[in-house]
């Protein structure tokens, strides 16, 4: 249709009909701009360039320079240190696009923020794993993609679609080639995280397990008494696995304490590398001899010892998007939960 | 596009743009799958393959075989005997639906549940079809697709779109090729059901009608003291009609007034056959020469009488889902109300 | 497809596939049908055609004679004089669209209601403004045009998309047109549509701007005690601007004090023509020399003085709908504000 | 605590503990001020003073002159002729009520509007009734409390505590003491209401029922061919009941008809004196020698003809407020449904 | 305040000002009564009388027989077998207090339900227990009050309050003082059960910890291969602890391979005691010699083996409840996690 | 009632009846502590004690130490540098509260952050203030008490009562009592501060009024071609108001122009001294004498100039909270809007 707005001598019409296209576009966050940036390099679709910026106070500001009217939108923000900032400017992101028309609005979280703070541990406390969620939904979030959530159960916290798609394919993939034909034991550095190592010793074709057995005083809350290995680990690679490294005294005590039990190596496979102080200087001092990690959040120059490999997670993200974008099966390709 | 995921080497483009096309999917539950069945066979698509099964201690778990994502989602569920355990699968069912990304889902309940609790009565009572309109709502149903309500307020019930489809022409067909030439008179069971009984003698061309009229103690709630005719009924073939029969207690009763006050014949047309316990019973030892029902619900071989006649809704509710589907007229078609 | 509800002999499929597409309906409100029907033969569609009437006591009835099933529906009511039958209505029809299925709704007010109640002056006070807007939403609708807000912040009323248009080019281009040469300041008629005259003196390239400034007594809330010109007029064109006139008393006002401190004349532009009584009377008896206006609201015959411009909004608003519908860009090309 | 807010010396507690008491205020609409003001001599409360009016266009503006804050907040508003307009001020003194800080708000709508339109006649309607419950909801109203429902399921349109108050006894004491001792048949004047008038005869001890049957051609929507009486009527007070007299078509006609079959007197009960025109032109010349109505609507001067009789529905409102308001039984004391 | 009601010669006033009480009311399901009987002895205060039945197709009706005006209601509701039933019963149970005006709606599920689908385990799964915490909310719930839930993270799924009580102080000191000096070591039946498992271990003083250690093999989903046990067992008291047991199966199975390992004996202490057949079979055949469980759910006397010890929950729930009216503190008092 | 939870030998009793007080508790953000503080001395209540802490990644963790169960909570937060911080903070502060069963949380924000993003000045931009009320309403705020917003209209930002503080009169007081007898002319620092300047005037008894008019390049947005001073300031102080102080860029190039065109002094009032770099340089530089401020924001040791005065505001929040905790009314006080 040509000038459909010119005056028409003829009758009007009872409706005007079109074809009804959809049209897939990339919105980045500034907490890791090169991970969107490499997803659009896959997808082959530039992230919309933005005016984004932050007042003296504090305060952020965000434009996007090309209409986003009717778009699907996919939000990619990496949670990086100084997380409260990502999280506003998610949520002025997603305002942004509601307002600005876009048709659906799906956020991609590689790592979800306040993902730890998933129930209260103690009375008086928040739950902020879900108040995220409510934040996200509020602001307009239709759609939720992300990676390894600290308890699969932060899903049901959204009210709506949650992609929830797992890294341990590509993880694993290198810890095989590498240690192929090496007696392996997977470990838990705690007890909330054995039934994730479990799925690892599967995964690795049914190699033993361990785990990091805390004793706390139940009239000292919080306080560790000791800890002890439960499991089978003398003469063996032991492999712990967690879904993030925060300030690394978690797997360095419990690398510890494998040697200390006999075991012959000891690597970490985890998929949120936060990597916050005094993390690299544990990591480097410890008897670890690998970590391998995911880029879900950005590892600065100065962090990146030799003994730690980062995969690229922009590949399965960016399948997931297409395959979301597509109305594809997500479960089918990626073995992601949904 | 045959692989949209390959590295290319030329810029990203600002969006990508690909065709929005919608899918029809059905989902049966398994109060009456056969129906379902049935309007699959007429509409051309086989409801999709689901795992649904129960706990031991009655917890439903769903779990649909094929990728729901993007599509067009029609839920049958008929409310049979049981009620609840429907009313719950039907609502996992769409949060299932809903969490799987299904783009638009309409329920499709050929007899609505809880319809009959569609007002207090008297203080302290819930209105529980007003209830079942939020909890679907909730679980994540877009739309309603229901046959003949109790009353067609419960419309207003559901915050959405409600096609209501009326199936008096299906089986007013059926009574006026059977009884053609006999005089006729409608009678409404009691008072509250004389405005459809009058839609009736309307579609019959007019003839006279009747209804019961219950006298009660005010004193004595919801005791009945005594049942009168009002209308004129000797010699005639009286047709009562009605929603739903449950327990037939309310026809039975109705057909030995009738007979009392002289009608020649009686018969009995409705479309809800729940029939429940001892209606069966009751309809064999009744003067009632012939029941016209349709399947909204199922009926059991053993409940199926020679003088029960089943007329089938799921042409009716097939052309309705395909008409939502393409956005056509329900009005026009089907004379429903929406 | 030719008769997709045939039966079949082959197997069902697992879905019905089918293209998309998208159609553009108009729906007018009885505020000021003239502008919708200006509007759709700009667009090349015509209203859809609805029975609309009121029973004795007021209520209104509202029943469109096509199918809206799956529409891109755009409601087009003037909220001119009797202004709460005009937003009922609003939100009947909207209602109306809702249960029959439209697939979105865009509302289209030319001039939004009790914009002037847009906070609260002083306690115990509504806001009427956000309570319009919330109002809309319940009804149904999903987004709303409008054009030159009372204040801008009413955007953030609606919690959805709002298109907001100016009408300042529209009139800009009649005044620099029949006034070209002559000095010119632009005069804001009270403290608080400074910004928006600002904005006309850089439209009109860096012309003078002045205001008048009201003194109160703050014991007697809303009693002006003096009225003062502050800027520079003597011996100048001076253009009030307003983006509503309703009795008139604040534009002849102030056009009295212009001409006490020296105006050589006296011109008014305003988005919305109220012109409620006794307006016509003053502005007749005034010195005020032109008032352009648009026809956001109707102008009846009586009250169109020789000194009265009307241009029309409704290319403008014509434009907007067909890019909404579009999925087009509103701020590139009318300057509006989405 | 005479002077809480003086600084002190002594350390600041964890918390201030102070009781808790609850106040009741009334608000009253200008539909029909003299009813709040009659239910507030009865409860000895006035109405709280306002400053309420109309801009020129009919934007309606409130402002409470006393502090609402933590109040119990009864807002009664008559809906009268030039019913959008009572409906907008009601929105509005609720947006008020709760920007003021009220503690709860109760709608008290004697005579509900657009209660009419309580489902979808035919398609592409709206459900103006539940549009208007949730128009309440989303200004603020936490419950509403009303009078004879055109039918008992608009309680179930609003998602809150609706107290259903009966003016049936009081209408119908005035009709056992004036007509006493002659044989009475209680008629429904159109087949929807017969189970309400089957409510009437067991108030009245157990009378005969009748009603008009209207036949349509189905053709021809909503036209009515003819108008029979179902019942007897041959020498009785026929006493009509409906919940609303509105041009007072309906009960004239069926007055005619009742004479026509041979009726001894006609009267008619009915909760709403609506009476637009031709209502009191039609009763004046009618043959029905009393009509009896409750005051939920004002009936101006000029419309109080001698066979009318305004019975006030004041008592009872007041006393519902005043249950309300102590958490006492509604049901218990009044018959009304809650 | 004798008679508010009179009519009073002198001027009204302002507000009428009352003292406002509160008043906590007990409502019992009929899934187990005897449980909200024993709290209410506890607390002393019967549970409200209530009409509850079904219709002859499963529709619950309830209605209240006292008034709940004003109320801080208590909702006991023990989801045993079948249900669905009490889950729906709950929804309208407190749909009534809703419509009835009870000022405050807590729901006691001492059993939650649906909370083992606290997650998508693979793609296409509902999320049923946050489904069920929408519904309580959408049926008018305002807090939850429950005991050891599946997973902790399940308070996040409901919008508001959750009283989150543990067994585990009730169960702990049975076992204490039945096996005091016996050396134990605690085991969790499966790899996800560990956390709780290691609580335990604190509980009774750091004892050694185990679990037992599933392999699924990764190409047939939810497949066992083979089961270990991790930890030291041999010659020691197993306790497994588990928050429910339904049909026996895991926990009869884990205490087989434990006494293969060489445990001395197997106790069970499990809150939540569904029993679901064949578990009582499997249990008396089995060589666990204790299983100790709490009366969240009703224990029918034909699953009563001597084995097996009930210990009363009501006591608990009353407590908490009671500070729950008397805003104290129910994480200082219980343990509790509020 | 010595101990309620006793066995009782007497029946339960239908309800347990107890008094309904309430309870001002009041918790402090970790922004600006000294503020709650202070305002705590004036109530005569000490905040809250609270674990309050960041994760190395910036997680925020809170955790209240005392009960809070029925509190009437208000929560101040100071919105200073780094404020998506705070807001986080503010947020996880009020989901606290409302999962530990507060009453009523009242959000006392002294600076409302965002509030300058309060509409979209183009296309694609967000609304940040409307979105900032949203998300204090999504985590459980009731009511907002805060102080000269930027916009009144924000007000209607947030759907609940918000009371709008005016530090006006401690200002202006402080003004009146240093510059007494001189001449002195009020001056808005752009075109949308002139209404605020009015109501300066009006304080200040009837002085003249100018305002800064910037002449901006409509081809080249946001860029200012020339600044114009419009009035009367020469031989005059010149009394900038506005409502926040940021870079300090406005005032100090207003000042400079007031000179320019003869102004005797230049003094600035401004309710918000956000005070950013380099203000504080920018200021100790200008020829400004005075600059006056309340501590809605902290003012750091570093940033105290010798010429600013800082007005403390908690006098005004203290009475402000009392009055909202006792129902009182904070209009007729302290002419705050509500």
């Amino acid at each position: 249709m040509t000038n459909p707005l010119d005056p028409r001598e003829h009758e009007p019409m009872g409706s005007i009909v079109a074809e009804n296209r959809k049209s897939l576009m990339l919105f980045s966050g500034r907490g890791f701009p090169e991970l969107a940036e490499e997803i659009g390099q896959v997808l082959g679709v530039a992230p919309t360039p933005s005016d984004s910026y932050e007042f003296a106070n504090g305060e952020i500001f965000v434009r996007y320079r090309d209409s986003v009217r009717g778009s699907d939108a996919f939000v990619v923000q990496s949670m990086t240190e100084g997380v409260n900032r990502w999280v506003m400017e998610t949520l002025i992101m997603i305002d942004a696009l509601k307002r600005g028309s876009a048709k659906r609005i799906t956020v991609v979280l590689p790592f979800y923020p306040y993902s730890r703070q998933d129930k209260k541990h103690r009375g008086r406390e928040p739950i902020s794993a879900r108040l995220v969620a409510d934040l996200l939904k509020t602001a307009g979030a239709n759609r939720i993609l992300t990676v390894d959530l600290h308890t699969a159960q932060i899903q049901g916290f959204f009210d709506g679609p949650v992609d929830h798609l797992f890294a341990m394919d590509i993880l694993a993939e290198h810890v095989v080639k590498k240690f192929a034909g090496r007696p392996m034991t997977v470990v838990a550095p705690d007890s909330g995280r054995v039934r994730v190592a479990e799925r690892w010793t599967d995964r690795l074709g049914g190699c033993p397990l361990a785990f990091i057995h805390k004793t706390r005083d139940p009239l000292k809350p919080n306080q560790v008494v000791a800890n002890r290995v439960v499991g089978e680990v003398e003469g063996r690679v032991c492999l712990i696995v967690d879904d993030m490294i925060d300030t690394g005294g978690t797997i360095t005590k419990a690398a510890d304490i494998l040697f200390d039990e006999g075991a012959a190596d000891v690597i970490v496979a985890s998929t949120h590398a936060l990597l916050s102080d005094p993390a690299t200087e544990r990591l480097k001092n410890s008897r670890i001899s690998e970590l391998v990690v995911t880029n879900t959040l950005p590892l600065p120059p100065e962090k990146r010892l030799d003994k730690i490999t980062v995969l690229s997670i922009a590949p399965l993200l960016a399948r997931a998007i297409r395959e979301v974008f597509d109305d594809g099966s997500v479960t089918t390709l990626f073995g992601g939960l949904s």
